[in-house]
């Protein structure tokens, strides 16, 4: 037992070379060496610029998610709510008695995976979870900061309880979304709107100011992804990013948060967002389960045992919460 | 977004120096510059300047847990049961009617914390969780390697079922003593010994040959603990270090375990013992609960409200659990 600290509270880290750890899982072994995304830094200089990386973010994000072309397990449509697209994703076994809506906003560090992206991440949603997905297309910026996807995303869910009782929705996202849907729970509160059954929170992006922990152990150590601020701070166009709805962490979680379940890594970026919501929520009295997955970083291990692993324990928590109907459908 | 992986999966990461994450309280942040450990590297050469180390670093753990002096709110008594040293460690405000005992085996990697340092280890954890505690005081190497220690464990919960029902006792360990209590569960199973009713497992060192991935990215994150291989290795004496009574991840917990609830920090070298653990106690369809703390290393934040409040969850998940009376005594 030996360490590099020093009583100023300085703690030196020597460089390292990490290898892939030999218990994984060929597959999760696979994911941990899976080409690196498109750099934002140094960051994009003017709108046109922000836009060239967007597009290329987003075919990045696409190819991971899966092919363009839709599962033929699946039905996917498109509706517009209110001037808002939404991707609606259903598995094609789904008994008709199963009301359940899995509301999901898409991640992609606020400023990525719309349009096309989005609609392929929702299939990836719905054959993982094996549920009715409605993945809203809410705007980003450059052209659209906050509070526009904020916006979207309370128009659908009003939309949505015309459709629907709170017991048959579940609030679900990842990263970026994981901010939006912790910001619309906090913000339907607010206006008094009932909330879901449940929400989702894989590896949320609860903190704009960045001011947890493994924003610096895990720099590098996460190979997908790097601080965000620029985008942060192009997000929030001036507003506080302390504010409950752009950084949910410091809410009032007292006053009302649906039960939840939180997903991240080890190698996480955002390992200190999900562990500081979770100790968040705890602290206000509601419920919440914390999952952490072995060597992962921000991405997960996309196709491995270990993910399914985490998936089956979403599934177990969404049909022990909601009322959407049935428990898990069929292996699709 | 960018990062320094290759498709090796070999990340490189670069050196880097930690500060203390604003955010924390006072107390916590205090805690994250405490002095460090003697050092176990390089290697003791011979028996004599192993328990040399063993005595400095003894006094540098009871130093931590407190002073030598019994609070006055406790009373401590000593017990030999067949032949092992026991300290019952009693709050003087416990109900008469409270029958509940948490088995504890103290921490210090297998090789520090007996005796004097055990029975000061004992007095904090009846404070910190306001219940009765039977702490262990059991053989160690250099003299007593594998199986010594978890003979002696297994000695005194045959003892303590003569005096007490399983659903009246809590087994609960920190690092090597997550080791031996999770050991213990598993040979009391295997010799068809009844569960207690629930397990604390507080950053287990539950894989003694150091696989995780937290033993290459924490170290040098976490401040006090280093691998341990060299006092694994006296511990088994010869014994496979995967025998899940040396490793206990390593078990086939389907076959039984009790309700567990297991806590680690960020910095942790043992993060990925304990999530590991959760995830297999999970997988083998045991009820497990994880509680990471922002920040911390191997020893927590002692005497911050962020562990107090991983305290709380513990207490509750205690009282949750067994049939020892009563819920919380008053503070202490």
């Amino acid at each position: 037992m030996a360490n590099s600290s020093t009583n100023t509270g300085i703690v030196h880290v020597p460089a390292k070379d990490l290898i892939t750890p030999d218990h994984l899982s060929p597959a999760a072994k696979a994911s941990l060496t899976m080409a690196k995304i498109p750099s934002t830094y140094p960051q994009p200089s003017n709108t046109k610029a922000w836009k060239a990386l967007i597009a290329s973010t987003d075919q990045f994000l696409a190819n991971m998610a899966g092919t363009a072309a839709a599962p033929a397990t699946l039905h996917t449509e498109e509706r517009n709510i209110a001037g808002v697209r939404v991707y609606i994703v259903t598995p094609n076994n789904l008994p008709p008695s199963d009301r359940g809506i899995i509301l999901e906003m898409h991640g992609g560090a606020l400023i990525y995976g719309g349009g096309e992206t989005c609609r392929i991440m929702a299939q990836r949603t719905a054959t993982r979870l094996r549920r009715r997905v409605w993945s809203i297309d809410y705007r980003m910026p450059p052209d659209h900061p906050y509070p526009a996807g904020l916006d979207d995303c309370i128009t659908v869910y009003r939309a949505l309880m015309k459709e629907r009782t709170p017991r048959e929705i579940i609030f679900k996202g990842m990263s970026a979304g994981g901010n939006l849907i912790a910001a619309l729970a906090l913000r339907a509160r607010d206006e008094g709107l009932p909330l879901p059954a449940a929400a989702v929170l894989n590896t949320p992006e609860v903190d704009l100011t960045e001011s947890g922990d493994t924003f610096q152990t895990n720099v590098d150590v996460d190979s997908l992804l790097r601080p965000l601020m620029p985008i942060n701070l192009m997000y929030a166009n001036g507003h506080d990013l302390r504010h409950p709805y752009l950084s949910p962490l410091f809410a009032d979680l007292s006053k009302g948060f649906p039960p939840a379940i939180l997903t991240a890594g080890t190698r996480d970026l955002f390992l200190s967002n999900t562990v500081r919501f979770h100790r968040a929520l705890r602290k206000a009295g509601v419920e919440a389960h914390l999952h952490i997955m072995e060597a992962a970083g921000h991405i997960g291990l996309p196709g491995s045992p270990e993910e399914e692993e985490i998936d089956e324990e979403v599934r177990s928590f969404i049909s022990s919460k909601w009322q959407g109907g049935g428990n898990a459908v069929a292996q699709l």
